[in-house]
């Protein structure tokens, strides 16, 4: 199961904090509509390369093209655009920065998924030791 | 029917020149979700009414606090809280731009429809002609 996916699945007061981590510097649209492909790329290691986050950034852009030109729904094609737009406007000069983001997201989901975890652990040993 | 159902039915040349009309400061999820709410508001006449405009706002907001409520999609729901804060920033002390940018779109929308609808007469006269 994807990492977005196992988000999905937190209770309310867990997703509240999964929602402070997405903006417009890293918008959910795209976390959720290329899921599989952002959990995939090496946001680390772009984050100290000028180079690889370039290439990444470059990735990104034409994934989310192929996802635009494919969407059937005209307010979703529309999003979709304007997201494309705002990545190219603020990350374009500086393509390390949206590697920053994203790495930092996908750290803070684990450590939000983590933290579920571990309390449904504590529960459940709760629940046993009664 | 109303005037954004219309607008969908649109062929995709006449589309674009609407998705031209929103971004930021009219995002096109909110024409969408509050579409009749939307129509049936005089923004034309708040344009050069502070006090008006400051309650078309207040209003518009609570219309989009009800929908965020009630929306059972984690996605969709973080979006509606993303433009309502961008709402509140961008409009709290300058109402009537809103309702500026708003009395313009529906403007700008009629204006597409008419000149379908005039162009679709044209084809239909000419192959009446023929």
């Amino acid at each position: 199961m994807s990492q977005w996916k196992q988000i999905q699945q937190l209770e309310i007061r867990l997703l509240e904090h999964v929602d402070y981590l997405y903006d417009d510097n890293f918008p959910m649209d795209i976390r959720q509509g290329l899921a599989g492909w952002i959990e995939s790329q090496d946001w680390d290691s772009a984050v100290n390369d000028e180079s690889m986050a370039s290439v990444l950034l470059t990735n990104l852009l034409s994934q989310l093209e192929k996802v635009r030109t494919q969407e059937q729904n005209f307010l979703q094609r529309h999003n979709m655009k304007i997201i494309q737009q705002q990545l190219q406007r603020k990350y374009t000069t500086n393509p390390t920065a949206m590697s920053r983001v994203i790495s930092t997201c996908l750290k803070e989901e684990r450590r939000i998924l983590a933290s579920a975890c571990t309390q449904e652990q504590g529960a459940l040993e709760k629940s046993l030791q009664n």
